[in-house]
């Protein structure tokens, strides 16, 4: 029987999820909680392995349906591996990216189509699904920006790199997401302060405590 | 439109598959046919890099269903980027190990479930089947002693090192994919001499040759 709480931190890259996860676990140990915080492509040694060929700017060969695959592959050992048993622990697992970024990135990015990617996860995850999904939406010119500034030094990596199409695509398919199911996935104005969003963030999943643990 | 012919060598560690898949495509080529030998987990740079993880005996806390992705990530890049070029050019192309060995592996091996992963592996392809496969069928105990002959030095890797009842399972899979298409599988007796099987092997490639090329 499953206890914890799964929330994931969705959206393109440079929308300030990574600066909120680790605010949002700050305050939550401050609070007394157990909290994992993890992240994907990666979270386990196997998962960092096949970050690694994901990642890695020289492999512009990858089909799209090995990207799919790859992202599929990680994923199922971060659940297996860390995720689900700190779940069955009572822990709160926070994590960077998950199944959304799949669908949007692969599915609606690549063109891999995004109902496919959804089937792949779901074998790949038995079933497993987040409690709630944060989903930072941020233009494209403002992410892009923020990347930048904070790319200096280690480049960008090989999905960064795709062009502003390719962004919107994902970004329109987050929406979709969003929209159709606004429930289990909220959305974030990522154009406000830091200090604006860690509130909001926190109202939500003090909420979601008071409902499940 | 494919022009060339896909032949796939399977069956357990061991039951000399590989040896024949050498000597058959040095007989290709001498005939005069273009011959690309492949194998897998592997066969692009991507893929290697994919068979590493796969193959690397610390990886013992490794899902079974990651397992199952990553052989088919493997293969969709191999497929996309060296099997269907090749198939496209006329080629002949002779592969160590293919769709039916994730069947029998991790389909009946792991306990996943053949029809499953056969499933994945028909997205993961876009459809794409071998002409011919043939199965080198030879009890686990000859197999291993084979196995265990050569591998000084080198030592097992993290598949091979499973137990015998794995092997059955596989094995018996191997059998099952057989009776369910005995024209497209074709049965190889490996426990023959290496010249009994090259030749009985020699005259199923001819006749493929002369019913497509």
């Amino acid at each position: 029987m499953r206890k914890g709480l799964f929330i994931a931190f969705e959206g393109i890259d440079g929308a300030g999820k990574t600066t909120q996860l680790l605010r949002i676990a700050a305050w939550l140990e401050a609070q007394g909680f157990a909290v994992v915080v993890t992240r994907e492509p990666g979270g386990t040694r196997i998962g960092d392995a096949v970050r690694a060929i994901l990642l890695d700017p020289r492999h512009q060969e990858m089909a799209p349906r090995t990207e799919a695959l790859l992202y599929a592959a990680s994923r199922a050992q971060h659940v297996e591996e860390l995720i689900r048993p700190a779940l069955m622990r009572g822990e709160i697992v926070l994590c960077d990216r998950f199944v959304d970024a799949s669908i949007a990135y692969q599915g609606a990015g690549l063109g891999l189509g995004e109902a496919w990617v959804e089937a792949l996860n779901d074998y790949a995850l038995g079933g497993l699904r987040p409690d709630l999904t944060l989903w930072f939406d941020l233009d494209w010119a403002t992410a892009r920006a923020r990347l930048h500034a904070r790319a200096d030094g280690r480049g960008l990596d090989r999905v960064e790199r795709r062009d502003r199409a390719f962004f919107e695509r994902v970004a329109d398919a987050f929406e979709r997401l969003w929209q159709a199911d606004p429930q289990a996935r909220r959305r974030i104005d990522a154009s406000r302060t830091p200090e604006e969003i860690e509130q909001e963030i926190r109202a939500m999943v003090w909420n979601l405590i008071q409902q499940h643990l």
